[in-house]
């Protein structure tokens, strides 16, 4: 299954009916649509600023009507509820992170290069976020004893991601650029930790040079499973 | 500097003299202290298991008052404000880590003896905390953002423990076990990122086998710093 239809597959699951009409079932004319796409689309914005600095479990839709000064029924028009909201906070990040992570790095030649790519864009938006705080790595701490919708959307989200990864590291080791003995999901794991180690340490501790240890960090991984013709 | 002397620190720095009378200042008889040591104890217990439930942020005095049927002047005569409930609980933590994971493994021999037995007691740590939830990866989520002493409570704990770890990695390479030319701190940061990896994708994600990679990510790492002559 590729990145694009199973973002589409999590798109259908978190997105039913309600963001294609009103809540009293009427149909939209084209412009009415566009400009409540318009509005749905300046609330999410707000929200996903929000949910990154103080969780998702913080976000309501009255913190919502005060941040973009609407009145709450307004907001509510456009969510129906909390979780609805808070689903389409993760959906947003879920396409920001592609687009700034995954998309870049497609671009790159399969195996190994396409895997450094990954892994650099992967840090780079890890890096931005040392400000802004990261939905996958808070959300998990908020919802990891949660069950329901807005956990299920952020599982999928993580694990459309991880699984990306993990495919390139299939690819690498197909291309012949990995070792024949590589374990995927060990490599894939690693990979994970120090990506985890960078946010922690540079957001948290405030821990100069994380960046640098976690770019060392991966190219340490690569050494132990790049087939010895390859670098 | 020891871990005995940097918590003692901590400990002095957390606790003023607030918890040696009462909050109208009164000295108090040896059995009334012994008392209110035992109550305030057990408030603190149930504290910290809330707290690795739902966060250092959840807490309050009523909620504290709630969970152990007492009125909430009485939580609050023992703790005067949120906060010190809060730096409390930090405290707390920190003491029951280091009789789980530090003190136990100092009995091994110096260097990577005691070096394995830190990450093995880390890990089966963690391992319990897949229920129960991480103060210090939770409370880093919840504070990263933030200034003022809970955080620093939290930051100085945390940092007693690295510090520890990058000592043990310090001295194995001082008794010969790690090779001359290992970056400690480039070390450190790997084997902290395992634990991460291991408390995200089994607590968070729930995927089997995860204790085997942040076991075998160890050996990894081991074989990647680990003298010659070394194992």
């Amino acid at each position: 299954m590729t990145i694009a239809s199973l973002s589409a597959k999590l798109v259908r699951k978190a997105r039913p009916a309600a963001s294609r009409a009103t809540a009293s079932g009427k149909p939209l004319s084209g412009r009415a649509v566009l400009k409540g796409q318009q509005t749905k689309q300046a609330i999410v914005d707000v929200a996903l600023g929000l949910a990154t600095q103080i969780g998702l479990e913080g976000l309501s839709i009255g913190a919502l009507a005060e941040a973009t000064q609407m009145s709450k029924s307004g907001v509510f028009a456009h969510f129906g509820s909390r979780e609805e909201l808070q689903i389409s906070v993760v959906l947003e990040y879920h396409e920001r992170f592609e687009q700034e992570v995954f998309f870049p790095a497609i671009g790159e030649a399969k195996g190994l290069p396409r895997l450094r790519a990954l892994f650099a864009n992967w840090m780079r938006r890890t890096s931005t976020e040392i400000d802004s705080g990261c939905l996958y790595i808070g959300g998990a701490v908020e919802f990891d004893d949660r069950t329901g919708p807005v956990r299920d959307a952020l599982v999928s989200s993580v694990q459309i991601w991880l699984s990306a990864m993990h495919r390139a590291i299939v690819q690498s080791k197909a291309c012949g650029h990995l070792r024949d003995d590589t374990d995927e999901e060990q490599m894939a794991f690693e990979i994970h930790g120090l990506i985890l180690a960078l946010h922690y340490e540079a957001r948290f501790l405030k821990k100069p040079g994380s960046l640098d240890r976690a770019n060392l960090g991966f190219e340490n991984i690569v050494a132990r499973y790049g087939a010895p013709t390859s670098s």
